[in-house]
């Protein structure tokens, strides 16, 4: 796995995305940004699964006018989306946004880019490009791949930005290919050294949406590419924070509460182990300390299986071992399995 | 994205695998292999949605002996899972098993070994060396990280076979961390030849599981690595060959069925995108073949951020614009949506 790239950390309230901060996990509401109420109901939800940074779209002046009452009621910095009109960007940094997304695909005239830089600089408020592979601005090479038009894109605002004195700079260069997308990300990295915002776009719903996702984002952390995520899914945009964390855990990027070991089970289980592995997964919703957790369908294979596990059950035939670091405890009946693995676990 | 690795294919029963054969999913039963009827039933359940090869447990005389009846009911090829044992690898040989998987942490006697592979280089019957990092036998070099140590495990059997003349070989080497599992296969793909079976192991739920799954196999499908994969889930094994070909999809290493593309939605929408998506993908579940749809939030982004899509719909209040690969074809009403997508996805 290679060392993180070197980025140069930004501010966005009081998150710091790139450098040595953790890697940050941010997503979007789906609210109508001018319904305040929803709104911050929403951020709430992302705020107790862990959301850290959130994105509002703002389509209109109201939309940008909301950022004000919704700051008010949440926690969690506020990242203003702008598309097609430069207004809306000031707008939004009046109304106090701690963040701003520009798509160089359909704001790229430079006088209003200037004026989005000079409000924003005032304010000390970073600047996301935030380049779509399917809203590229026109390119002047159009021989090159999907992937550099869209490095070409956002090299391209960043020397604006950059000749206008400002370097609270963050990048993304999303697709839907997920191919295309590492590529892109692998291309920029080598060029700036902005944190990067990572994600494939519009990856649909989370039956498939994750697993798109993941393979892209997962591959450019395991390179050591990426300071925020974003897994952007058709869905409650907690799926999105749950999904963000699942991807960090697995390469041991964060912590975030416990992980579950369980075995896919086999023609070897005595017990229903898919059963019992959902309702350990239920009760371990309810614990928020880093704990390993397995739940092993063989007396035989599960205790060494999983002797990295913190507390661990192993089933045979209407019993189970229950260990810890690859110890056992005590052996335990099969209507006691939830309770006494639970009741461990909470004294770990 | 790197190419694909070369390695020496290997035949079990009708599917190839290694060369350049498509990349094979596979998954495992989870039914008791001596119930004959419930093992049949669900390697028809898992050959339906694609399952390409398929694992059963054999811990006994009797499921060693049920590989053959099971063999008349299904056109999967068969691999016999066998641990500690090695009369049962012979037994299943016998039964006529299509492939056979050992641990060399549970089966590593040399005579045992020599027994086995004599019975199935008669029959051809290619065998998996399948190394768990939870079951690892005792390391000469204790020093060597688990990683290494899974190299040094696989490559002590890889070494016993070549010695009996047996070259129809295939190597995993699976964690349940994600790190070690890729460095285990990035290290053994420079070694040796043999086609690898790659996985995430005891990879937990659906829910976690799934990301787990995909971050370890995803990253090293992108280094060229693996000729098979299996996602464990602790689930339904169709819930494996699911999610084992959406991450070969959005690798663009294998077709299978329709791909959805959805924008997340957000504030901009004037739509219930999500309620519409999951909509959209049940009707598609339907659909077999390769066809790219998109269902967009958005009249104005919409269509170019889904120009790659073969047919989409970009929504607004109350209408939509269908479009076939980026160019509008008409305007349809709400009640219409789903439909109209359905007839020209159909119709393509």
């Amino acid at each position: 796995m290679n060392p993180r790239r070197r980025s140069k950390p930004i501010q966005i309230g009081r998150v710091t995305v790139g450098g040595d901060a953790p890697i940050v996990v941010q997503s979007m509401t789906k609210t109508d940004t001018r319904d305040i109420k929803s709104t911050i109901a929403q951020i709430k939800e992302l705020e107790d699964c862990g959301g850290e940074l959130v994105r509002v779209a703002v389509p209109d002046m109201k939309a940008a006018e909301a950022i004000s009452p919704i700051k008010q009621g949440v926690s969690t910095p506020i990242i203003a989306d702008i598309h097609f009109d430069y207004r809306l960007a000031l707008m939004a940094l009046v109304a106090g946004a701690d963040g701003l997304r520009l798509n160089p695909g359909n704001i790229s005239e430079p006088e209003q880019v200037t004026k989005i830089v000079q409000a924003a600089k005032e304010r000390k408020v970073p600047i996301r490009i935030g380049v779509n592979a399917g809203s590229l601005p026109k390119s002047k090479k159009p021989k090159l791949s999907i992937a550099e038009q869209m490095v070409e894109a956002a090299l391209e605002q960043v020397r604006l930005l950059e000749s206008l004195d400002f370097d609270l700079i963050k990048v993304s260069l999303k697709a839907f290919d997920v191919p295309t997308t590492i590529e892109a990300y692998q291309s920029i990295a080598r060029k700036i050294a902005y944190p990067l915002h990572i994600g494939v776009t519009e990856a649909g719903p989370p039956r498939t949406g994750i697993i798109r996702s993941t393979v892209g984002i997962g591959t450019l952390l395991y390179q050591g590419i990426g300071d925020t995520i974003r897994v952007s899914l058709t869905a409650h945009p907690r799926e999105e924070v749950i999904a963000g964390y699942e991807i960090l855990k697995s390469l041991n990027l964060r912590q975030h509460g416990p992980v579950l070991v369980s075995c896919p089970s086999c023609g070897r289980a005595e017990v229903d182990i898919i059963k019992l592995a959902e309702a350990v997964e239920k009760e371990l919703l309810k614990i928020t300390k880093p704990i390993k957790v397995a739940v092993m369908g063989c007396v035989v294979n599960g205790p060494g299986e999983a002797k990295d596990a913190d507390i661990g059950i192993a089933c045979g035939k209407g019993r189970a071992v229950l260990f810890k670091k690859g110890k056992k405890l005590r052996t335990i009946e099969e209507k006691d399995f939830i309770t006494a693995l639970m009741a461990e676990v909470e004294r770990f």
